[in-house]
Formats: C-alpha cells, structure tokens, sequence
C-alpha cells in the first residue's frame, strides 16, 4: 500500500517523501505501527501515589484508565464497560472510592485490578459467569517512574524497549525526582517533526540565539543509532551551570553526577513518544501524544528531587521560562515546516551531517515494505 | 460490503459489533434504508393548519417542504427550483402568500400543490411545456395528527407501517391534541443508541432516581417484538397520578382512558424515528433527526387535549421539568457509551433479560446480508 | 473515473448533473485540471511596484510567492525552502530586506530570483552544489496590469490563454489604471455558480432591482462562445452614464473609449478566474479563489485611471456601494443554488435562450473523456 518513502538514489542523504508527514491515512498506519504496538510513555508513578488513585489518558485515540490497585501495582484498562460500552471514568484525574469504579450507565462496578464485583440484573441470565467480565486490561509497566503502556494483545517487555537507557542514566535519581512543572502545548504539526526538530542544533543560531548563548550549537555529540532511541550531549559554556534565563540557579546541583555530566545536557529521544533531557539540576520531559498528522499535544514537564523542591526558596520560573520560550520557537518552525511539506513544490532535500540523527529516525520510522 | 454484525454463535444475547454505531460509512447506509425510503415523522398537522402554512423539514439530509394545499390536503416536495436547481423556500415556517413560492433566482413559480405557474423567458423555448417542470413530490401522509414523508419513489402505505397503532391508541385523542411546550436537543450519540436507552428500565435506578421515584423501573411489560414499533408500559406507584415532578398534577386526566390506562404509562418506539409515550394527562414525543454516526437531533414535544389548554391555570411546567431533567441524563449515558464503542477495547457484551427489546430491534435493525 | 455529467439526449439545453458542482472529488480533478495547469490571474503588478516587494497568493490551495526581482521582472515561486520544506515567507505583503529571502528554520538565504545564496552547514556536505537547490519557479507573466501564474511545469504562452482579449480591450489603459478599493467576500458556493450567476441576466429582475433600472435586463449582446473567456456587453439606459448608485458620477470618462463603448458595460469571464467589468469610467474585477466544491473566496476590486485618482475629489463610493449590494444579491442565490444542487431530488432543469453562455460554458469545463 505504501510505496518506499525514498526515491533517491544518490550518495547524498535527503528527507522523506511529503507523504510521510502530511499523509491521513498514513497517520493511521502509523498510531497502529508506533504507538497501539509499543511502550508508550503515559506520564509518571508519583501522579497516582495511593490505591484508587487514577488517570485517564490517551494512546493512539484511546482512553486508557491508569489506576493503583490495593496492592500498591499500577495497572492500565481500557476505560469502557465490558456491558455495553459505556466510557466507565469520566474525571481525567482522582481516586476511587472504596477501589471501585462504577458504570454511570448500568451500574456494574468494577474494582482497582479490573475484577467485576457487581452486575445488576445479569445473575439470571443462564450462563453469565462474573469472572469473564472484568475490564479488558493493557499491558502496564514503570521505569524511573515513568509509567508506559502498551496496547499490544501480547506486549514484549518494558526493558526490552529501553535498550541500555537505565544503566547510562543511573546518576539521574529520576525515580525520585517530582514534577514541579508543566506546560500543555498545542502544535499543528506531526508527530516526528517534534522529534526531528528536538535531535540537531543546526537551527539553534537563527531559532534560539538565547540558547546559543548557553550551549555552543556545534557541541553535540550523538550516540550511534539505535532503534529503541536516538539522542546525545551537548557541552554547557564556561560559567554556565544550567540551562536557565541567567544560564546559572540556585539550586542545587544532582549530588551523584559525575564530573562530566555536570558540565553538559543529554537529549534523548525515547521512541516513540518520551523526550528526556537531563541538566545538572533537573530533568525535562517532553510527552507527545499525536492527535493527527498534522496536529501534536505536547506535555512538557519539569522534574526535581524532593529535598530541592522542600527547600524554601525553590522556585521553577528560571528554568520553565527559558525552556517554554524555547519550546515555542520550535512549535513554530515545525509548523511552518510542516505547511511547507504540503507544498506540490517540495521535493526531498539534502541534510547536512549535522542532520544524522534525522536520517537515522527516517531509517528506523519508514516502512521498509 | 457489511458483514453481518453479529459474531457471537453461543446462546446467550449480545450487544451488536461496534461498527453498527460508529461507521460513519455504516450510517449513510442506513439513513437510505430506514430514512429515504421509509415513513419518517416530520411534525404536526396542527403546525400548519390552513392553506398555504408551510414547514421546513429535514430528513435523510433533504430539505423537505411540507405545505397545505387549497384543497386542505398537506403535501411535501423536495425544496428546490426545477429551473436550476435553487433553493426554493428559505424560511423555517410560514406562509406562502397566495399560496404561491416563488422561486428567489429568476422568478420561476408554484402552487401550494406544486404545479409550476410561471417560467420568465422559457415561452420561446422550443418543446418547453409548463407541465413538465412542476415541484417534485415526496410522499405524505398523516395519521393521528402526525406528519409522515417517504422519500421512496413509490411508497407503501403508512398504514402498513403502523400495524396496530391506531387501533391500540384509539382512546388518546392525538389527532385532536395540540403541543404546548417543546425543546430541541443536540446529542452527540448515534440515533439507535437513544432508541435502545428508551427501550429498557434497567438503568433507571443509576441514572433516573426521581423517576424510580414514581414508576417502579421492575414493572415494564413489553410486546411482542414487531417489525414497525417495539414498546410496552410500565406502571404508576400508588398515588402517583402523572410523570410530573410532584407525581401528581392538577390538569384534568384524558376522559376517555381505562382504568388499566389511566395506571399506566405507555412506551413506543414507532421506527425509525418516533418515540411515544403515553400518559394519563398528556402525550410526550421524541422525534428523531439523525445528523451523523455520532449525532441526532431530538425534538421533544408535549401534547395536551386543547380543552385543558384552554383552561386559565393550565401550565406544562411539571411535565416539562421531569422529563426535561430525565432526558438530559439519558443523553448524558447515550453519549458516554457512544464514545466508549469507539474503543479497541470494545466487545460486543451480554445483555440482561431486561434488555429484550434491545436485542429484538438489533435483529430488525442489522442487515441480514 | 468521472462519467459524462450530461445524461440528457433530447433537444433541449439542460443544466449539468449535479456532481459537477458538489462533489469533493470532483473538484479536485477540476482544481488541477483548470488551476494547477493554466494561467490564473493571483492579482495586480502595481501591488509589488519596487524589486524586494513581494506578495503571498493561494492557486490550487498551493502557496505562491510573487516578487520583483532587481532586474525589476515580476517572477513566482513556490513559497517554501529547497532544504527541508518549511515555508519561507510567512507575512502575506511585504519588501524583502536586501531582496533576499531567509528561511526561518536553518537560514538558507535566496534572492528574488530564486537563487541560493547560502546554505549554513552544507559546505561540508560532499556533493552539495548551491546551484542544484534555488527556489522552485512557477510560470509568472502578466498582462494589461494582471499578474498571471501558471503551476504547469512546461506552461503555453499566456497570450494563447487570452485569445483577442488584449486587442478588444484596448482602449481602456488597464495597465496604468489602480485599484482603488477592495473587498473580500467568503461565498458558500461553487466558483462555477459564481461564473455562471455572471454570464446571463434572465435573474435581474428578480435579484437587482436597482441594477435593472440602470441597464435593461434583456440589452444582452454576447460574443460568440471561445475557450478563453465568455462574455459580452449590456447597454447603459439613456441618461445613465455609469454603473453607481445614482446611474451618473463625477469622474470623466476615460478619454480613450469610443462612443459606443460609453454607452455599454462589457462583463467578460476571462477563464478560469478573473471576471472583467468594463465601465465608461473604471474597471472592476473578481478574482476567485476556488476553497472547497462549495466554497470560493472572491475578491473583487475597482480600478481607476491615476489621473482621476489623484484629483482632489475622487471617491470610490458610488461605485462600490452599487456593486457591493449587487455583488451581495448575486452571492445570496449561488449559496441557494450551491445548497439545492445538493438534494436528492434535482434532475438537470431547461436552460432558457438567454442563458446560453452557461450552456458554452458547461461544453468548455465538462470533461469529455
């Protein structure tokens, strides 16, 4: 059904056919390959601290109920009735009472591990078995407490999806660490050119002269490629110790960074949906959640350990703002590209080497059937 | 092109396949079988009492008008120009001055009966005859002071598609009853979703306390299923003498009931698109207009004998209220099941003994091919 | 794919099926037939009098950049960037600084005529010539004052597209002539119902009162048909020397027009979008913009002689409150036609002897294949 996305033939690497960012149906293809098939970030474990406690949010078009069982497990749903369908939670955030959710519509309850308690009228219905009737669950697991779902029937293991992110970022105590901040952004543009936009630096001079002020845009050095994740680091300049409007805070610094780390911010790109970057002081995530090929809800939030955040001077804006001004300069260049890509007049264009790890994710994105 | 929508071979009964509620492809068949080529309600004869009174309706997405002739009979005709295709009559509802339309491009004009009066500047074209270019006619019927069209080319009878209503009905005097109050809602659920929520009681301990309140949701007794209507009545608690807010009501009850009648409360699903329920005071209706797979607007109305409105206290305020309330949260349920059969997650669930009539109009609903 | 649209084999002229104004596909095939292939009027040369001016246009829902080079020749481009696709130039008027274009997302620079200037990071890129990635050009000339683009890889002459218009109009100095006034209407209908609403007058007197009493309905002299353009003159009424509110106007004549043309108005549809008013004393114009089979963006202006600009007491006003109202009339019944072509029951209507143009001009735009 879909041709190959590239019909270059020369030496030169260049970008994909349109199709692949302005395509609707191959958006479908897609959600299907990328995000109803794979590990999909879904937020954090400290949003739901306590049993009952719960989410909704949403993965390739489906609301998915993410809630901690009484025995301290999160699990994930497919938030509707096994009776007739009815969307079963309809806050996107609380705690149920007593462990149980129950159908607005019928009132079959259901209680936090996805057992069905109760089913008025069913008890005379010959052959109705309780036990079969429990919501349909969705493969659920936590890493740095980061919670991810996978929508596949048979999903394969969270770890395998991870390569070896955990043991390259230990020194980060994310686990730990708590969101102090987030930003909710709307971008009219797909999915993949957030992440294009995130993995070179090559548009940080005429994009972000602040940000170039901080950390030379010719300083990144990437990983080899990877098809769980592509990212890599780049240096911080002399003086500066973080990535804030003053390019210094008075926060304190990780304490189990080593050296190295200290002096510079690691972006990373976890596939499909999780974008990591580490500063000395904090972590910064980026959530995608793709609505359409041209349209992506972005959530951007802002971590810190506990100590830092208890201290009474703690403030977020240093950081929030020099990053959400960032942020918006980018949501901007990837909507004019991704208006531009419709164009009849566009045709694939060169990358520069500064562009590998775009051609990389081209690899490892595009069908190669 | 469908396959059949039912997949479960076991004995027990289950919810149809999703596809049959949110298939916007699904849906344009279904609005040529059961709304282009079937008696659709459009309203009240009492809506355009004398010649030359028209309405506007909407069905299958046809602007209909629907106007009384100077013979008295109320006609229907597609409502556009035979000249060039224009839209004949712009106003909702009104009067056709001389019961003439004429035609807001070049002039061109009708009778109330369709008959094409004048043509500016066709007399010099060869082989044009006037008779040839009348309005194009729908069919139109009427029974107990409802208005039925049928976009079918030759329809049946409406009488074949009431099958024992007058009959059944005879003792509330519709034809002569007249509307006092009506509201329109916009709802955001496919139309067989809100004719299933009127079909069973079950959910009215969760959903319609007040209602439980008045009128024992245990007590429905249905028909025999039926090609043309499902319904069946439900009866009063003791002392309760309407559906009204207070249970009771001041307005005189309909002389000409029974005993059983007057005890009751009657439920009926006329297909495709006319619910009516009969009370011991008054006649509430739901017409449905069908807008998407996702969508219906409905029309509710009340009807009350003319000589009770002609009484100096009479007021609709208790029925209206009652029911407005409990319409709004059946569309609240119909809403939130319509989103959830959207859902991967989705399997067709099993029904209870008291959601008989559901399944017995999937079975006249679901294609058989 | 699209079968013929006339099913008609009798003597009479008929009006065409109705897909050929409400379907969506439909009016693609005819957006590229008739818009990505031919010469579409996109505005005036004296919006961009000086080299570095440019303007942003719409052909065929494609963003179109038009500008003057510093060799003072007016050229069009696509309106994106040759590296990664973004669009260029995001202000819809406006003076290129230095007559240089700067691509906001990685700086690429070109000049106004479409040459690369500079490519950060790509020197080192083994293979990359600047030469192989300037601005993609579009086919761009103009006439009479009229710029004219064509998507066309290998565009025909413009002069081949406009047959003897430029020797039949030429004593108006349109080229030297300057839009004094503008307005844009959004109009719910097909361009071709604009077009066709244009061709015949059988509908003054039902829709413009007013613009009967200036100018008899029935003076109508058309030209014989042409695949260029279709129209033909109307004659002013005695005593009326211009199309304004009062019939007369304070400007002078243009001095150049012969008795007979004072005496006329000539309305030529120059296909597929420019419609040209000619009046003893301005030009008006309609340009459309096709948006959706039922939906075309129209902007229409009036043009003056500077030497009438430039007195101290010209207006516009008479001129264009006449033609606004009657422009707004003419609107009213495309959108009810645009509506009605849509019902289930329209059969193509009898076209009488005074709409032939629309006959011609159905043979010129349906497909004969």
């Amino acid at each position: 059904m879909f041709k190959p996305f590239h019909n270059h033939e020369g030496p030169e690497k260049r970008t994909p056919q349109a199709r692949f960012f302005i395509d609707p149906e191959y958006f479908k293809v897609e959600m299907n390959r990328w995000f109803a098939n794979r590990w999909v970030n879904v937020g954090r474990a400290e949003e739901i601290p306590n049993p009952g406690d719960f989410i909704l949010r949403t993965v390739a078009g489906e609301s998915v109920l993410i809630t901690r069982g009484q025995d301290g497990t999160i699990r994930s749903f497919f938030n509707i009735c096994t009776h007739r369908g009815t969307v079963l939670v309809e806050n996107v955030k609380g705690t149920a009472k007593s462990c149980q959710f129950s159908c607005p519509y019928h009132a079959w309850s259901f209680d936090c591990q996805g057992k069905l308690l109760g089913a008025p009228g069913m008890k005379e219905v010959d052959g109705f078995r309780e036990q079969d009737w429990g919501l349909r669950a969705i493969g659920c697991e936590t890493w740095a407490g980061f919670i991810f779902v996978n929508l596949d029937r048979t999903p394969a293991l969270l770890a395998d999806s991870l390569a070896d992110m955990p043991s390259k970022f230990v020194n980060w105590p994310m686990a730990e660490m708590q969101s102090a901040a987030c930003i909710e952004y709307d971008v009219k543009a797909n999915w993949k050119l957030i992440i294009q936009n995130y993995s070179e630096c090559l548009h940080c001079p005429s994009v972000h002269p602040a940000l170039a002020r901080l950390s030379p845009p010719t300083s990144g050095e990437n990983d080899p490629p990877n098809s769980c994740y592509l990212g890599g680091r780049m240096s911080l300049n002399d003086g500066v110790t973080s990535m804030t409007v003053s390019g210094s805070t008075e926060r304190p610094l990780i304490a189990t960074l080593d050296e190295t780390q200290l002096r510079h911010v690691y972006y990373y790109a976890l596939l499909p949906n999780l974008l990591l970057s580490l500063h000395p002081d904090y972590v910064m995530t980026h959530r995608l959640e793709p609505l359409a090929h041209d349209r992506t809800r972005i959530f951007c939030e802002w971590l810190f350990e506990t100590n830092t955040i208890s201290k009474p001077d703690f403030q977020t804006e240093d950081a929030v703002a020099f990053w959400d001004m960032t942020n918006k300069q980018d949501w901007h260049v990837s909507e004019l590209t991704q208006k531009g890509l419709s164009s009849r007049g566009y045709r694939p264009g060169p990358y520069s080497n500064r562009e590998q790890l775009l051609y990389d994710l081209d690899q490892i994105l595009i069908p190669k059937d």
